[in-house]
C-alpha cells in the first residue's frame, strides 16, 4: 500500500480542516508537515498528528523530501507563488480557491504549469465533489428536466467576515458559482451583469448582490450572494428546464416540532454543509496522486476562467450594472 | 332563491363559529335565532347579525316557525334530547359530535329518528368535508397506493381543557378517528385495543394514548391522541398500502427562515385547520335542506357506530389493553 | 337579509367559474343574469341556476333593473367599455384583470370612474384575497423577516394558450406580479428590465422570461414567467429580508410514496390553486356592495398602475433589456 | 503511521461493500485477505485490491499473521463460530448483525468473549454511526423535545429476498430497531407485542408487521417492518416527547418537478441510505483497533440483548399478539 505524504501550507480554519480530514477520513494519505507563518499555530495543528513536523516556512514544505504533494490553504494572496513553487518542484498541489486574486496572476500560474508539463495543480472548487451537486449534474446530463433554461444559485451566510469588501462577495463567494454553473451546464459563461437592492443595514457593504450570467448554451442564471443574511448558512441551486426542474433539497437531517413550529436547522457556516465535499475532493486528489493519474479536480485553468468571470462582474458593478462580455485570456 | 332559516343552539366557541360561518360564508342560509342557557351570550352572538333573535330556551328555537332547521352546538349532554326534539318537530338538525356521550342514548336517538322517518339528523363529523381528507379518500378509492394495510392517525393539541378525563381523549378526540377511518376505508372497525406510554407530566391524565383498530378489510390502524403535546395543534393521517403510501401534508401556507431555522407554523387550536371543513359541511347541509335532498353528512347511525367503538376502547383501557370486539347495537 | 343581484358578463371559463362560486359558495348573492356574445353559452350557464336569465347583449345586463352589480369576465378587449358603461349606470362592477390591454384605455376608464364618483370599479387581482398571500403580507408587515430586500416571483404553467404572444406573458401573466409586489411591499415599482434565456422549444414564443423590478423602498424583485413549463401550474413567491426569509409553501394536500418517489401533485391550471382566492374576493366584494361600503378589492387605478409597469417591461423587451423607468400617467 | 491489516470473511454484497469502503474511504486500514466459501468470489473481490490474498477458508484469515483484525460478513449462521474463533485468536472482530440467529448461541459467544478478556467483539449495528441517528440521539439527550414518550420506527423495503420468513422480518430487519431504540433512549426494552394487518398480496409472508415495544423509561414504541412496501427503501424514526417531537428527514438530495409532480427519489435498497454509517462505523473501529482503545461500536452483549427482544417478539407472534416480557439471559 503506497501512502501519499502531504504537506499542508496554512494552519488556519481551512488548513486545519484539511489536516484533520486527511488524517482521520482519507485513505492512503499521511500529513507529514504543516506550515504557517505563525509557527506556533502550525505546531498546534501538527502536534495533534502522530507523524507531522511543523515549520514557519511554506517553501520548506515544498522542498521537503518527505512531502510528495502539497495543499495550499494559506492567504489568498500567497496562492499563486506557492502553486508556482510546487510546480517548479514537480509536486502535485491542491490549491484552495481562488487560484489568485487577480486575473493576471492566474495567467502567470497557468503559464508556469504549462511549462512544467500539464496538470500538477488542482483547484479546490469542492462543490464538484459535493454529493448533492454531483447528483444534480448527473440528473441534468440524464435529461431529467430537459435542456436547462434558467438557473438560480443562492449563497447566504450569517454575517460577513471583518474586512469584507463589495468585491469579496464576487471573488470570494460568487466565485464558487462561476465554477459551478459552467461545470453543471457544460457550457461557459459568456456575459454577465451585476445588480443589487438597497443594502442590508448590517454593514456598509453592497449586500445582498444579484448577478445575471449567460452561458453559451443560452441559459440564464441568477446568482444571489447575501453574506449577512443572518438566519444561517444556506446554499441553494435550482434549474428550470424544458420539461421540469431540479433543485437541491435542504440538507438538514432532523425536523423538530416545538413551540408552534416545525423546523429544520441551519448551520452557522459552511463546514457541516460541505464536509463531505471536502473529504471526497481530498480522497479523489490523493487517489490520483497515488496512482499518477490525471486529477479529477478543477484545474488551474478552471480557476483562471472563474477569475475572468469575476473580473467581468466587477466591471459591471462599477458601471451601473451594464452587461459585460467575459474575456478569458488566451494562455 | 330559497333561503334556509337556521336556529343555532349553543353560543359557545363552536356555536358562535357556526353562526359566523353561516352568516358570512354560506350561500342560501340565514341565522334567525340563537339560543344559549346563558341568554346574554346568546344575545351577544345574535346581536352581530342583522336578522337574528336570541333566547335562553333551546326548545323555543326548535319550535319557532321562522326556523327551518337547527344546529345543535350546546353541551355534549344535551345533544340527544335536542336532536330528538328537532326530529319530533320534523326539522332537519345538524348535531355536533358526539351524538351522545353514552351508547344507550345514541341508540335512543337513532330509534326516534327511525320512527319519524329517515334522515333528519346530520352529525358534525366535519373531517368528511375537509378538502385534504376528501382528496385522501379519493386517492385511496382510485387505488393510488393499492389496497390499504396500515393507517396512522395522530391528533395532537397544545393542552387539554380543564376537566378533561382519560375517557374524554377517547369520546371527545379519538371519536373523530373512529368515524374517519371506516369512512376512508369503507370498512367498519371490528376490534380495538388501548395502550399508553407513561403520561406526560403536564397533567394527571393518561396522555398520550395509543389505540389499535382493526377494520373488516384486514387493515390495522394506530390512533395517537396527545392532548398536551404542547407544540401545537397537529392532525396527521397516513396510509400504507400494497403499492405505496398516501398522507396529508402539513397545511402551513408560509415557510420562514429565521434564527438558524427553516420553519412552518402550527396553529394553537383546530379552528384554522378545519375552518374550510366546517364551511363546506354547513354549505352541503344547507344545500340538502334547501332542496329536500338526502344529507351528505354523517348520520345519527354513524354517530352510534363511532360511539360503539369508543365504548370498546374504554373497555380495553379499563382491562389492561385487552383486545375488545366492537359491538354495534342493532337498532 | 339583503341579497345582492349580480349580472355576469362572459360565460367562458372565468365567467362560468364566477357564476358557480357566487351561486354555491358566496353568502348574500344571487346571479340573476348571464350574458355572452354566444347566447347559447350564456343560456347553458344560466340554466344551471334557479333564477337566472340569459342574454347575448352585455349592455342589457348593465341596464337591467334586477341587476344590482356586474361582473365583467368577457374578452380583455371589452373590459374598458363595459366597465365604463357600468359606471355610467352607477352600478358596482368587478372587472377581471386587466382593466384594459393598453395604458391609454386604462386612463380613460379611471377618468370616467372619477367623473361618476369614486370607487364603483373593483379589479380582479384575486391574489390579494389568497390566504397564503394574505399571510405573507401580514408576516412582512409584522417584520418576521425584517425589511424586504429581494423578492422572487415565479409563475409557471403547463402550456401557453393558442395565440399567446411575447407580450401576453407580460400583460396577461406577469401583470399579477406587477400588482402583487407593490401590494406586498406597500411600495410602487419604479424601474424594470426584461431578460430571457433562449426559449423553450415548445413554441415560437420568448418563453420563459425574467424581469427585474425595483420598488421605491429599494427592494429588487425577479419575476419569472414560464408559460410552457410543462410540469404543472406552479406559482411561487419568496422574500429575503434583513433578518430572514418568507415564502409560500407548495399547497398540495397529499403526499404520495410510489414507484421510487415521494411526491406532491401539481394542478394542470390555476383553478384549484386560486379557488379560495376567487371565492373570498367575490365574498368581500358582495359584502361591500351589500353594505354600500368601500370595496376592499384592487381599484381601477391599481389596474392602471399595473398596466404602466407592463408597458415599461414591454419597452425593455423591445430595447435589448434596457432598464426602463415606470411612468404612471397622472389622471 | 500504523496501518491496521484487515481480513474480511464473506465476499457477498455486504462483505464486498466493506472491502471497498475500507480500501477507498477509511484512513489507516489495509485489507490483506478476503475469504469466501466460494473461492472465486473471494478472488474477485481481493483482485480489485493492490495487496490482498484470497482464500476459501475463513479460519485461515483468522489465523493469518498478516491479519490484525477480522470483519465477519458471511452467512448469519456462521457469525457465532467465527467470532469465537477470532476471540480465541485474540483478534478484534467486527461481526455483522445478528451476533447469532438464536439467543443461546449469542450467550455462548458472549461467554467466550468474557473468558478471553473484554471487548474483542464489535457488532455491526451501523445506525449508531449514521449521522442522522447520531443527531437525533444528541437532540434527545439535549432535551430538545423533552422526555420521550412515543417513538415510531418504520423500515420499508422494495421486496423481500427469496427465502424470507415471517421470523426474518424480526431477526433480520426489526433487529436494527431493537438496538436503536434502547440506544436512543438509553433505556432497555422490557415488554413487547406483535401485531399485523392482513398481509400484502406480494408474497405469502406476514408482511407488514407492527410491534409495540415498552422501554424501562415508560416510553412506548411502534415498529413497522414492511419488506414488500414496493415503492422504495425507506427508514423513518420519530419521537414525540413532553415538549415536542424529533424526526429524521427524508435524505434525498434532489427535488424534481416533472409530469405534474414535485418529487424526491427513494433508493432501491439500503446502500445509499447507510453508506456513510458503514464508513464511519468502520473508521471508528479501525481507529480503536489501531490505538488499542475500547471499541465505540455495539458490543456482543448488545447483540445478545437485541436477540432477546427478537425472541420475545417471535413468542408474541406465535401467541396471538400477547404481551411478552423480554428476558435477557444473565451471562
Amino acid at each position: 500500500m503506497s501512502i501519499v505524504r502531504i504537506g499542508v501550507i496554512g494552519a488556519g480554519n481551512m488548513g486545519a480542516d484539511h489536516v484533520n480530514t486527511l488524517h482521520r477520513h482519507v485513505s492512503g494519505a499521511v500529513v507529514t508537515m504543516v506550515a504557517d507563518l505563525d509557527e506556533e499555530r502550525a505546531a498546534g495543528v501538527a502536534g495533534a498528528l502522530p507523524d507531522a513536523r511543523a515549520t514557519g516556512d511554506p517553501y520548506a514544505v515544498i522542498a521537503d523530501p518527505e512531502v510528495d504533494a502539497v495543499v495550499v490553504a494559506s492567504h489568498d494572496t500567497t496562492h499563486a507563488d506557492l502553486s508556482v513553487a510546487a510546480v517548479r518542484a514537480a509536486k502535485a498541489v491542491l490549491c484552495e480557491k481562488p487560484l489568485a486574486p487577480t486575473l493576471s496572476e492566474c495567467v502567470r500560474v497557468v503559464q508556469e504549469e504549462r511549462q512544467a508539463g500539464q496538470g500538477l495543480i488542482s483547484l479546490g472548487f469542492m462543490r464538484r465533489f459535493d454529493p448533492a451537486y454531483v447528483e444534480l449534474k448527473e440528473a441534468l446530463a440524464a435529461g431529467v428536466c430537459g435542456a436547462p433554461l434558467l438557473l438560480r444559485c443562492v449563497s447566504r451566510g450569517v454575517s460577513s467576515a471583518p474586512g469584507a469588501t463589495d468585491e469579496f462577495s464576487i471573488t470570494g463567494s460568487a466565485i464558487h458559482e462561476f465554477d459551478t454553473v459552467p461545470w453543471l451546464l457544460d457550457s461557459p459563461i459568456t456575459e454577465v451583469s451585476w445588480h443589487a437592492p438597497r443594502s442590508t443595514t448590517a454593514t456598509g457593504l453592497r449586500d445582498p448582490q444579484l448577478m445575471l450570467l449567460r452561458t453559451a448554451d443560452g441559459a440564464l442564471t441568477t446568482v444571489e450572494v447575501f453574506l449577512n443574511a443572518g438566519y444561517g448558512y444556506d446554499v441553494r441551486c435550482e434549474v428550470a428546464g424544458e420539461r421540469g426542474t431540479l433543485a437541491l433539497t435542504n440538507p438538514a437531517r432532523l425536523v423538530t416540532d416545538s413551540a408552534r413550529a416545525r423546523s429544520l436547522g441551519y448551520p452557522a457556516d459552511w463546514r457541516p454543509r460541505f464536509a463531505d465535499a471536502y473529504r471526497l475532493e481530498l480522497q479523489a486528489w490523493i487517489d490520483a496522486v497515488a496512482t499518477g493519474s490525471a486529477s479529477p479536480l478543477a484545474t488551474a485553468h478552471d480557476g483562471l476562467v472563474a477569475g475572468a468571470v469575476a473580473k467581468a462582474v466587477i466591471v459591471s458593478m462599477k458601471n451601473g450594472g451594464r452587461t459585460i462580455a467575459v474575456q478569458v485570456p488566451e494562455v
